[in-house]
């Protein structure tokens, strides 16, 4: 508390339009977390309920494929739920930064904590997509066959969840800026 | 040179112990710049010069494994290739700031970019370990055989290029970092 206080003195130099513009800044922010909320839940939710079992069967195997059949789909929720956990976490602090916009030291938390989760939610969507990619297209040379011919349903549904992801990851760039932009406008 | 000077007047306001710490920053980000660009640009030339050739061959087939086999270590390639030119390139502006540590709108525009850069780095590292690590282990489920066992020494190449962009990951985040941190001590 004695922080705030101390932040809000400093604010109270700077002029009135400034103040106004990083109360702006800071409104943005908070919704810009909720809509990177939606995408990387969205995300999560869609890949971890992925699962396919084929209508045929022989006497001893049942085709049936599962998000967590390949390790990297695993490492792909995993993030995403981390993200999402932290984006929930720092809205707390998205509003104390309305209330309080000439705030420095948590902006400042907030934006290592940003850069790192931009950092993983990054390669979680990534290693998902060259897996995706591969299923998809197969590769000829290493004999991996494509497997969507078989499980055209589970493929569609793990490309679709990493839209959420890749929306995360603009709106985390985003993010790092504003508090950049707010920062050096204090 | 007009927002240069601006900008040199704005610093002349701040105290001098202020203005030291922000030049050992300034220091600091160039250094750190280097150490990334030894690191991308290091990933990029042993990935990109990756190709084995096997000792026994038939009459129709060479056995040979070759880095661009795969398009995900093209986009590792690239990628890194493309982050190591920007380090170059930012160099410049990073002995500007040692020169001028006040300065405030360059230092944005390189929290800009250093972002972007970090998004495309770490996404070029982690599709291809989700590649590498399934040419080591292979994939039941999808019936996918790791191919390491017979291109052992191609393997070990594609494994190793990897920790340079892991590197690189880690020193833009400790750029972002550095430059909000000069920004706010302006």
């Amino acid at each position: 508390m004695k922080a705030g206080a101390l932040e809000l003195g400093q604010a109270s130099i700077g002029s009135a339009p400034r103040r106004g513009v990083n109360k702006g800044v800071s409104i943005l922010d908070f919704i810009l977390r909720l809509v990177a909320l939606i995408g990387t839940l969205g995300s999560a939710i869609a890949m971890g309920t992925t699962d396919e079992t084929l209508p045929f069967f022989t006497q001893f195997i049942r085709f049936k494929a599962q998000y967590d059949d390949l390790p990297t789909f695993t490492f792909f929720v995993i993030a995403n739920a981390i993200v999402s956990a932290y984006l929930v976490l720092s809205l707390p602090l998205s509003i104390f930064h309305i209330v309080r916009s000439g705030a420095r030291n948590s902006r400042m938390i907030l934006i290592f904590f940003d850069t790192a989760m931009l950092a993983l939610l990054t390669a979680g969507a990534s290693a998902a997509s060259a897996i995706v990619y591969l299923a998809h297209k197969g590769n000829a040379r290493a004999n991996w066959l494509a497997i969507c011919q078989q499980f055209n349903s589970f493929c569609e549904r793990i490309s679709g969840s990493l839209i959420g992801s890749f929306g995360g990851i603009v709106v985390f760039i985003l993010l790092i800026l504003l508090s950049a932009l707010a920062i050096s406008r204090r």
